[in-house]
């Protein structure tokens, strides 16, 4: 049951980041050869330090390239993968991404942008797929969501289905059992209008719907393009404890965001995510209607940081069994969690 | 969104292949070259009226590789997948599943012993391992249970965890909503003694439910070979209407089939299969304990025969990405419909 464990260099150390790298050091599958950031403050830092763990060896290295080298890379393609956690902007990661892909390194990233990034960015998608195939390796953005809660699972329930009809997610997440920059993230205590002004500046909002909506119908055989997306705040209705103080009436509360992909005019994938402080029982609830219809629940929610870096390195092993190219979850082997130290 | 449907080739005419047949005319990912049998009887036997249609030309075919050569196989390796559904037993299909793999084909077969037969089948397995890297193409036993509900389902679930020190799958099937033939599988209105005289023979229980129990183990990195099943009768506790008639209280009702998992004298997968006339709500619970716990419910569980078509059907693309060889469906892309005519 033992395999040889696989090499690992984990870029970008936020703090889903330093989560991932701390899995990683436990995880009896991967080894970790080496651990990047861009931060002046990071680089050359004692890495138990960073992380807060006591017996861990090692220092950040300085950039990609150099922890590549450090890696061993040159040794075989395909021999590495890289985990991946420096933005959601697909734009920011491209040159970081291409850097593994071309040293011939497989890339598991939370770029959320990157989890179905043909519709929205077909250009770098196409200039990163090519790159990725003509080094052998594989690429692919996961996470919780996007990358599994609202994509990857409803695609897998379709799998015990004669024929899917449409497709509908609702993700309740309540942020008040989350971390301080996720309450931050949905607007916990701001204004309408301040809210309103942040969604005109597109800096409101949670990044990788639309491409789960997107990804969801690509495996099913509708047509992605034609996607709509709303976002609307949730306003607290009581005063709300949050990380920020209370929350009077009226302020916001959270974010109501919903994507829609239609093809040849009929709605098939409808994916509602609510995230706000107070608005549980966090859930996650996928209905499938066609032959036969399917609703299938996760009382609770799946938990969005942890989950989120329990994907990426669950992924590394699945990365590797991946045709090269540019790839999305539905075309990866189930990743699934081996024995901790 | 379209893509060259899939040539496939159907081997077995039960109930759930006839059904098999019937999806595999309607959806536009495959297309039918050749349906086969060894019944007699329905060698030459026009294709519509076996399965029921109007509008269906062509005619069963005698035997496997007869069927091969007709759809025209030899043009190239993994250019054709075998649909197969004769048989629970490995040592039955062997000889099938080698004479479609030798020829390059792909297979999908409904056989429950084959969804994971490294333990109980070593040597069989280890044949057609090779036979299959050898011929480049790979071959998978896949259904709704064994193949989806009680260990693809869990495996996948794991992905968003962190670390699973256990699972356990409890999966609840009124038997009085299914087909004739599964209320008889499951001994509807026997005495006890005749159940504890099949089960002694080996003739009673669910097939599939250990190699369930092992591939989940398998996936998660437990040795799976510390297995151990128990096979209990259900019994009806008022009277109770079944397809044989009214089954008096004391009777058998169904069966209550447990498998267990150890790793290092550690239970890791715990399978809880009750299929049983009038137990019901139907319905699909998965337990993970781990970092953290998780928990997904089907109310109304997956469907058995039905499922069982849809998931070999589905699983036919996701064969033609598998590394060649014999296969576990955790090694696979999640299967999925495609749209029907």
């Amino acid at each position: 049951m033992t395999a040889t464990p696989v090499r690992v260099a984990h870029v970008g150390l936020g703090a889903i980041g330093r989560e991932v790298v701390r899995l990683e050091l436990r995880r009896t599958d991967v080894e970790l050869a080496a651990v990047c950031d861009i931060d002046p403050d990071l680089i050359g830092a004692d890495l138990g330090t960073v992380l807060g763990l006591d017996g861990i060896s090692g220092t950040v290295d300085a950039q990609i390239v150099a922890g590549l080298a450090d890696a061993g890379l040159d040794a075989a393609v395909g021999d590495l993968v890289v985990t991946h956690t420096t933005s959601s902007s697909l734009a920011r990661c491209l040159p970081e991404l291409l850097a593994a892909v071309e040293r011939g390194a497989h890339v598991v990233s939370s770029c959320e942008e990157l989890s179905y990034p043909w519709v929205q960015a077909p250009e770098e998608s196409a200039r990163l797929d090519a790159a990725a195939r003509a080094a052998g390796v594989a690429v692919v953005g996961t996470g919780v969501n996007p990358g599994f809660a609202m994509d990857y699972l409803p695609v897998v329930l379709s799998g015990a289905t004669k024929r899917v009809d449409a497709v509908r997610v609702h993700r309740v997440q309540d942020a008040g059992q989350r971390r301080e920059p996720l309450q931050a993230k949905v607007g916990a205590g701001i204004t309408t209008d301040e809210f309103a002004r942040r969604v005109a500046a597109g800096s409101m909002g949670h990044v990788g719907l639309t491409e789960s909506a997107q990804a969801v119908a690509a495996a099913l055989g509708w047509d992605p393009a034609d996607t709509t997306e709303t976002i609307d705040p949730v306003l607290a209705e009581t005063p709300t404890p949050s990380a920020f103080g209370t929350i009077e009436p009226g302020r916001v509360a959270g974010i109501d965001q919903v994507a829609v992909v239609r093809a040849d005019g009929v709605e098939r994938v409808r994916l509602h995510l609510q995230m706000a402080v107070g608005i549980g029982p966090s859930q996650d609830d996928v209905w499938l209607t066609g032959e036969p219809d399917l609703h299938l629940i996760v009382p609770g929610g799946l938990h969005g940081d942890l989950a989120t870096a329990a994907a990426l390195v669950n992924t590394v092993g699945s990365i590797r069994h991946a045709e090269p190219g540019l790839r999305v979850m539905s075309e990866l082997r189930p990743p699934r969690p081996a024995p901790t130290r």
